[in-house]
């Protein structure tokens, strides 16, 4: 293991100026279950936020659709992300009481703890410091569509 | 996808005062493989702190318990939660070679990773952004009773 | 429930010192699947920050390789996991479409969605709260060697 500095200016990075914080939120209208992409929404409060360095945290305030970052190319993978969650916790499952509120809603809730309802990125030379294949999307585990709400810290100089 | 600066003045907020920091811990000890709901007692933490905005991060010091942020109405849903979890990862399975410390060891490590042990969640108007039904929950896996302890930090202003 | 402020000097800490921020990042070269231990390595870079009290936050930069704070000690446990991850993600499942990078690559995004890519552990008298038993793994998915990246933020004072 090679402990690197990178020569980009914003690592390797140490500082004492005075921090701030911006905050923010989306509200996201859902089609029913689907990935959607949200990492140019975020980055525009990153961006707004007008830091070099810092930290942004994403809080889904739901407990039935999720955060998930993952590969933001080849949208088989989305398709397969959810084919293997199907099979995973199929709606309808007999082993599920709560069902008052439809046969998708405990696999929502159980898909929701499976991935998470919140992220923490670091932010470098004033951009979230994800990697060329990582795109944050907002996973929506209900069949019909939802409004979400997602909230943005930033903290930084 | 609209972005909306809420109403309320925690959000859509930009700061420049001193920033300053809160650090404590809870002991929690559990009857054994159960939930228990800590919303109260991080919130109580978040309030001594004093913040308006801010953001608090949970640590739990564990392997084989976890925090999850779930349905905080129905106690359904977590019955459901834990029919789920059992049969996705038996106690007892025969695939696990850990199994010193008893049947519930491994598969109590297994559903901690496939949850998590630490969150982060934003502070606006001294309050954590939860959602209407998000409550914070320590999930114990091992079936015999346990201390745990959770640490929380707290930064803003 | 007992709220306990340890005797600790860090817990139960409150203050009001001009805080910074540290940014650094980790190169680390995987031989294929393998759980890599990285406490040390980010032990090293919490340390070099020279803060008493703060919170360090990890971002790996990929789809296919993911982070997990588990159990320290035994190595029969990450066999059992490796054990249990294949049997719930299998390479080669008939179920996926997106093969072209491997009968790995699927089951690998799969993995890493169902741990996470970014953590946030509080910092207290300059070392991470980690839990006796708790270690810091880069858990890399895919069956052949690659090199991650990791950031590593911290900010405190």
């Amino acid at each position: 293991m090679v402990r690197l500095r990178l020569e980009s200016p914003g690592l390797g990075f140490e500082s004492d100026g005075m921090l701030h914080q911006h905050l923010d939120e989306l509200s996201i209208r859902t089609k029913g279950r689907e990935f959607r992409m949200i990492t140019a929404e975020v980055a525009g409060i990153v961006s707004a936020a007008k830091l070099s360095t810092g930290l942004v945290t994403l809080h889904l305030r739901h407990t039935s659709a999720s955060l998930l970052i993952q590969e933001n190319a080849d949208p088989d993978v989305r398709r397969d992300f959810e084919a293997f969650f199907s099979r995973l916790v199929p709606d309808g499952d007999r082993l599920f009481v709560h069902t008052a509120e439809g046969d998708d809603d405990m696999p929502a809730h159980v898909r929701t703890a499976l991935t998470t309802v919140n992220l923490s990125i670091p932010i470098a030379n004033g951009r979230m410091v994800l990697g060329t294949w990582q795109g944050i999307y907002l996973w929506e585990h209900r069949t019909h569509p939802h409004t979400r709400q997602l909230v943005v810290h930033v903290v930084g100089e």
